[in-house]
C-alpha cells in the first residue's frame, strides 16, 4: 500500500480496519451508553474480543442518528410535534447520514461485514438545477442546469486566459514550452475554437432541438451559451469548483432501502446485549468499577455495574447528566456547540424531476433561505411516487423553519420549490421532518468544534477519565459522518483493551 | 414542457415518445429484418398499431449489438476464432452497448414500458486513475487520479487569471463590477487562498494523512499539489473538460445484469414473431409487395412475402445482399464507413481496484495503444470477484488488437493493464473478448458518416426506396447508440404508416 500513499490519497489501514483486541478481554465488563454507530462499533467488537458488554440505549432502536423515517416511523420533538409516517410503503428518507463517501472505509468495513447492499448515491448530477434568487441579471431566480453553468463559466475564463496567454502576457510564469501545451489545455478545458481561441458554446450545454434520426431533427440544433456577465451576475457559479471538497466526493453510496440498514446489520450480529428505552440518569465511577443508572421504559429506575464506560452521548446531552469525573472533564464537555440541523422528506405522487426536468438525482442547490439544499432520489427509479429531500438546512434557518409546526414545515417547503419545480404543488402528499436539535437525545445534529475547544477540551475528551471513554463523531475530524463514530469508537476501545492488557 | 425548452434542453416529446400509429393497419404484413433495437421496436409499435409482422434475425437470439457475454455465451468471429464465455455465475460484461445517458428517453421509454431495473452507471469518478505514458516529467506514465489533476490545472490556471484580473489586465473584456465577481468566481473555482489568491492545494485533491478520530490522525494531512510544469507535461489535463459532451452526461444506466434485458423486454413483450437463425439472401420487391428469402437454421431457403419491409441490417453488411432497389439507394449503402470496434471483460478474482485503491466504477482513461478506456465496474460491490472492461478500442489499433487470438487478446490486455494495477496479472482469471468488425452480422461497431455522405447518402437512405424502408443507429445522429436505433425506427414507422394511411 506504500505505492498508494505516494498517489496522495493518505490509504491507512488503521482508518479501514477496526483494531486487532488480542490477547483477551480478562473477564472484564464494558457499559456501553448510547447504540449509535460509536456504540455499536464498540459492542460488536468488544464481544468478538470476549468482553462481557451491555448498551443502554434511550430509544426504542438502535442507530442513533441513522434512522430512516418510513411508514409507520415516529418522531415526537421537544416542542411536543409527533409525527408518524405516512410513506407509501417502500418510500423512505434518510433523515440522519444519508451518503458514504468511497473514502469512508470504516463505513464501508461494516457495509461489507453485514452483507448491507449499497447502490451508488448520485451526489453530483450536472443537469440538476442551480436556483440562486439573489443573484442579479437574467439568470438570477431561474432554474438553470448546473452543466450549462460550468461550461460557460469555464469556457469564457478559458477564452480570456487564450487571449492573455496568447500574447505571452504571463509576467513569466510559465516557460514558452509550457506555454503552448498550456495553451492546448485552455481549448480542451474550455471547449474552445482552435480557429479564433473562443468560446462558442458547446454541445455538453445541451441542444435547443435533440439530436436524432433522419435529416429532422437530424443533427439538432446546439443551445447558445449565457452571457458570461449574466453568469457572473447570476451567482450560480457558486456551485463550482475544481474538484469537489473531500466529504463530498464521488463516488458515494447507500444502503439499499435505507441508511439504517447498516444499524440493523449491527444488531443481527449481535447477541442481545442492547437494552432499549434505558435513559441514563447518572455515571458513576471509583477505584473499582463503573455504575450507570437508568430510568427503563415503564419509568423504573435501574442500575447496572461493569469495569468500564464507553459513553456515545452526544456532549449536548451528556452535559446534562450527572457524572463521576473531573471537573476540567466535565467542563470541556461545555466547549462544543451543537448545530441546528432539519430535513424535511416529501412525497411526490410522480416524480415529475424525472420525467419532466430529465433530472435523475443528484442536488438543487439555491439560496432559498431556510431550504439549504433540495435533493431527488438516487433510488426507486422509474416507480412512479418518490420522496425528495425538501431542505436540508442547518443553524438559524433551520432552527426557525424548525419552530414551525410539522403541517407548516411541509407547507413552507413546498411553496419555496414550487419556485423552481411548478409540479411541487400538484405532486405533494404527505411529509415528514426532522428537526436533529430538537430531538431530546441529541440536541443538535453534530458537534461543531472551533479552534480553540479543538485545542483544549478535544485532547481532553478523547482521553479517558478514569474508567469513563467518550466515543462519537464529536471525537474526531469526520464530525457528522458515521465514519466519525466508527473511527471514534475504534480509537477508544484499542485504548481501553491496552490498559486491559496492562492491568 | 416549452419552459424546458426555453431551458436550453430541447426536450421534444417526438424523440422521448414513439408515434402514435392510428387509423388502423388496413391489413398489412410488415418483414423486419433484423431483431436488433430497431427491428424490435419497428415490430413492438406495428404490432400494437394492428400490423402483422415477421422478423427474420440471423443470430440464434435478438438483440443485435446489444449483447452481455456472460455464463456460456458463445460467439465465433470471420477469423474462425470460437469462444464460450467462462465467467463465473452473475457476472458479465455488456459486449455492445453498455450505459444509457438521461437524455436518451426513447431508450428510457422502454426500460419504463418493460419495467426493466436500472442502476446508475458510474461514468465519471474523479477518484480514478488517468495514466499518460506519452506525457512527460513525473507524472507522465504513472497512475494520477483525475481529481488531482482538475484541482491543480484549474488551480493554477485560477491563480494565474486572477494575477491578471487583479491588474485590471483583461483588455475591457470585463467591466469593473463584473471584474470584482470574476475574482470571486475564481476563489471559489480554483480554491484559492483569499490572502494571497494563490493555490495551495485542496482537500478535494487528497491527504497524506487522512482525517480521522482523536489527536491522531486528527485533522490528518492534506497532500501537495503536483507542480503546474509537471501538470500540464504529464498531458493528463486531456481528460478534463468544462463540461462533459453530450453522450457522456451523467446522470447514466445500466439495466441490473446486463444490457440484454432491454431486448429481453421486447420479447417478452412481443407475440412469437421472430424467425431466429435466419439470414437473409435476397430482398425483393414490386408493384405489389415484397418477398425476402433467407436461409434458415438448417440450411434450407425459404422465402416470405409481405406489403413492405423495414430493414435493419447494418448497411456494412445489406450493401452485399442483392436487393431490388434504385442504383443510387444500393450505391448510398457504400457511402458510409464501420468502425473497427473492440472490447474485452477480463474476470478478475479479487475487485483490487476497489479494494486496494478505492476507485468505485468509473474509467481509467489512458494513452497505451491498443487499449482505449480501461472501465470498472458499477454493480457488484463488495461480492468478490468482478469484470472488468480491459479494453474499448476504435480504429486501427482496434484491427490491430483483434488480429490476435482470444488468448492473446487476453494476455496484451492484462500486460499493458499491469502497468496501472500491478494487481493484474495475479487476479486475472479468464476472458472474453468482442471484435464488432468481425461479427459477420455487423462488419464494425457502427456507421461513420462524413461530411459528403451526411449530404448525399444519408437522406437518400432515410426515404423508402419504393417497399423497402432501412432504421438504425447508422441513419441518425445518435450513431453506435441505442437511442439511435429506437429513434430511427420511430421514424421509419411512422412514415410507412402515413402510407398506409393515405394509399
Amino acid at each position: 500500500m506504500a505505492g498508494m500513499d505516494a498517489l496522495g490519497f493518505g490509504f491507512a489501514s488503521a482508518q479501514a480496519m477496526p483494531p486487532p483486541l488480542q490477547g483477551g478481554a480478562k473477564g472484564k465488563k464494558v457499559i456501553i451508553l448510547g447504540a449509535g454507530l460509536a456504540g455499536l462499533t464498540s459492542a460488536y467488537e468488544l464481544t468478538k474480543a470476549g468482553y462481557q458488554v451491555q448498551i443502554l440505549e434511550a430509544r426504542p432502536v438502535a442507530g442513533g442518528r441513522v434512522q430512516a423515517a418510513r411508514k409507520g416511523f415516529v418522531d415526537t420533538d421537544l416542542a411536543g410535534n409527533r409525527q408518524e409516517c405516512n410513506f407509501d410503503d417502500g418510500l423512505y428518507i434518510n433523515t440522519g447520514p444519508w451518503r458514504i463517501p468511497y473514502h469512508h472505509q470504516s463505513t464501508l468495513h461494516y457495509v461489507r461485514e453485514f452483507n448491507v447492499p449499497v447502490e451508488l448515491f448520485n451526489n453530483d448530477n450536472d443537469a440538476a438545477y442551480v436556483f440562486f434568487e439573489k443573484g442579479s441579471g437574467p439568470l438570477a431566480g431561474k432554474p438553470v442546469r448546473k452543466g450549462q453553468i460550468a461550461a460557460d463559466a469555464r469556457g469564457y475564463t478559458a477564452e480570456l486566459m487564450a487571449k492573455m496567454a496568447g500574447k505571452g502576457d504571463l509576467d513569466g510564469a510559465l516557460s514558452a514550452e509550457d506555454r503552448e501545451i498550456f495553451m492546448a489545455y485552455l481549448v480542451n478545458e474550455g471547449r474552445l475554437s482552435r480557429k479564433d481561441m473562443t468560446y462558442h458554446g458547446t454541445d455538453g450545454r445541451g441542444f435547443e432541438i435533440l439530436p436524432g434520426a433522419g435529416v429532422s431533427p437530424g443533427p439538432g440544433k446546439e443551445a447558445e451559451p449565457y452571457a458570461f456577465s449574466d453568469v457572473l451576475n447570476s451567482r450560480a457559479w457558486r456551485v463550482l469548483s475544481s474538484v469537489a471538497g473531500w466529504e463530498q466526493q464521488r463516488t458515494m453510496f447507500e444502503p439499499v432501502g435505507g441508511m439504517d440498514m447498516i444499524p440493523r446489520g449491527f444488531v443481527k450480529n449481535l447477541p442481545p446485549v442492547i437494552t432499549y428505552n434505558a435513559k441514563v440518569d447518572r455515571i458513576r465511577q471509583n477505584a473499582s468499577g463503573v455504575r450507570v443508572s437508568y430510568t427503563d421504559g415503564s419509568g423504573k429506575s435501574s442500575e447496572v455495574a461493569g469495569d468500564y464506560v464507553i459513553c456515545t452521548i452526544p456532549l449536548s446531552v451528556l452535559k446534562n447528566i450527572p457524572m463521576d469525573a473531573s471537573k476540567p472533564f466535565v467542563a470541556a464537555m461545555s466547549n462544543v456547540a451543537y448545530a441546528p440541523v432539519n430535513k424535511i422528506g416529501l412525497q411526490m405522487k410522480t416524480r415529475f424531476w424525472e420525467t419532466n426536468h430529465w433530472i435523475y438525482g443528484g442536488h438543487i442547490y439555491n439560496d432559498i433561505p431556510g431550504i439549504g439544499t433540495i435533493s431527488l432520489p438516487s433510488s426507486g427509479w422509474h416507480t412512479g411516487k418518490g420522496v425528495l429531500l425538501g431542505y436540508y438546512s442547518f443553524g438559524g434557518e433551520a432552527a426557525r423553519i424548525s419552530a414551525l409546526s410539522p403541517e407548516k414545515r411541509a407547507q413552507f417547503a413546498v411553496a419555496q420549490g414550487q419556485k423552481i419545480f411548478p409540479e411541487y404543488g400538484d405532486n405533494f402528499e404527505t411529509a415528514f421532518s426532522k428537526s436533529w436539535h430538537l430531538d431530546p437525545y441529541n440536541l443538535g445534529g453534530w458537534a461543531e468544534w472551533n479552534e480553540d475547544g479543538r485545542k483544549s477540551a478535544y485532547p481532553l475528551l478523547n482521553e479517558p477519565d478514569g474508567r469513563i471513554y467518550l466515543a462519537g463523531e464529536h471525537l474526531t475530524y469526520l464530525g457528522g459522518w458515521q465514519a466519525g463514530a466508527i473511527e471514534s469508537a475504534w480509537a477508544q476501545i484499542a485504548k481501553l483493551h491496552a490498559r486491559v492488557q496492562q492491568a
